[in-house]
């Protein structure tokens, strides 16, 4: 089946309590892609600037990701740059500099059109919908955000809501979104305001899955160092929905086994800084890490 | 099988940013005993002074605990105060009234030292190993202990780790231990003192078995509504040695299942304030939790 991400791509410059790497790839799109694509082919779509090198784009094709739909526009690629304490789960945004993102217009290439599988990055609602609106038969559309849009963009992300089957939010977003302080409730809250199913992150504590038919709750793999948590969340969200377009399925059974998976990319992903440590990967050791993660969570 | 813990019984005045509790009936042994006592009988071992209220006691045999172990002394019953953040996990030690604790000498009735499962709450190490030395034919002793005796009584703690099945702690206490960042690393060294098996407790964010030929993950039970996270590691280990002590094993699998029956015990034990939500549970409601429970986690 045909998956589809529309994000950004990026160049981030990372700081963390043990280390500081500069112009590493990063993005949303980005993440997601390199996590699904040990599933099967994916296209992107995004914009870059003019000092994007091709050199990337290659590397991405080189892995079934297809950069057609990657748009190279006047300008700077979007920067961001962070600081993490040794907690891991306290991030300093030191600059947000969207550059060539900030008027981007999502155009998806016409045989990207009829894609099954669609995720919305995190963006401005408005502009996941201009995305999702090209899309002609999605038979699964998940959508991530984050605070920002909750707080200046509520209307028109409860109209996404209204559109995508799933959410993938953290606890914190979960909870300003709905206005539940207990979690399960503000999922629950989330459910009625459209999405079919509702995953929460919650960093190295694990993620919860809550549908109508399915909670699932998983504990974070217990990686042996982070490096970087950058893209942790859309490295989830890649193994997650890479693995629901190979089994072409939907259902609760497939949704719980796709958590394992985005836990997986995603233990890879913090693993290293930017993409490195995914590239590193080959679909065995995916497997041999589901299998192993796999016997943990289970009696 | 029987089962015996050695520890304290007490007063607790108990701050939270949504309520206040004085004179709560707390301490380790009590709720363990109260936790376990829904699989079986259980003998407690501890002290209390002449304050404490016959009623109490009446009210723990009311539940199968054997208090013939609690001895009364001259003074006051152990007292503890202590304030939580809205984060639940960062608490403020604001008093520690060790009274008629201060020279615990714990005597194990003549009855109870043939006793199958040991849990050693905690207790400075020399304490616990008076204790098990009184115990002659354990099964299975399980020992919890915390930062201060980690700190000032290392030597003796490492002793009596060469003579403990189990250990329970949380990831600071893994990390002081065994000087690892990593939790699965720390938890690796800390086997390698001794123990089977460890317990890492994350409170709300869940729990970890590590033995030779077991490695298990949960994350913790949904509650609705945290009151008081008081009591939650000692009804942890009460629901995990009570299900042992009545399943009378203590294979992988079986401490695997203990760990979700640690998890339910553990849950309905911060529900309230002090044991009052688990004085008001019977054995049915754990099983149906544990059934909840059990859905949530498997696949």
């Amino acid at each position: 089946m045909s998956l589809l991400v529309i994000g950004t791509l990026a160049f981030d410059d990372v700081e963390t309590p043990y280390a500081k790497r500069d112009d590493a790839l990063g993005g949303s799109a980005t993440f997601f892609a390199v996590s699904s694509s040990f599933f099967g082919p994916v296209r992107l779509v995004g914009v870059v600037g003019q000092d994007f090198p091709d050199a990337i784009l290659a590397r991405l094709r080189d892995r079934s990701i297809c950069t057609e739909g990657v748009e190279i526009a006047e300008g700077k690629t979007f920067r961001w740059g962070g600081r993490y304490e040794a907690d891991w789960n306290t991030r300093h945004t030191l600059k947000t500099e969207l550059n060539v993102f900030e008027h981007f217009d999502p155009k998806v290439p016409s045989d990207y059109c009829g894609s099954d599988f669609v995720f919305l990055a995190n963006a401005a609602p408005a502009v996941q919908m201009k995305a999702l609106a090209q899309c002609t038969k999605p038979r699964l559309v998940m959508a991530d955000t984050m605070n920002l849009w909750i707080d200046i963009a509520r209307d028109e992300l409860v109209e996404l809501l209204g559109k995508v089957d799933g959410l993938v939010l953290n606890d914190e977003e979960a909870r300003m979104l709905s206005g539940e302080r207990h979690l399960i409730s503000a999922a629950r809250k989330v459910l009625e305001m459209g999405p079919k199913f509702v995953v929460l992150k919650k960093g190295e504590h694990g993620a919860f899955l809550i549908s109508e038919d399915a909670h699932y709750a998983i504990p974070a793999y217990p990686v042996d160092e982070v490096v970087d948590p950058t893209g942790a969340g859309d490295s989830f969200a890649g193994g997650f929905m890479g693995y629901l377009a190979a089994a072409q399925d939907t259902s609760a059974a497939t949704l719980k086994r796709a958590m394992l998976y985005g836990t997986v990319t995603a233990s890879f992903c913090v693993e290293g800084f930017s993409i490195d440590r995914l590239e590193a990967c080959d679909r065995g050791a995916i497997e041999r890490r589901f299998n192993e993660f796999h016997s943990i969570v289970s009696l």
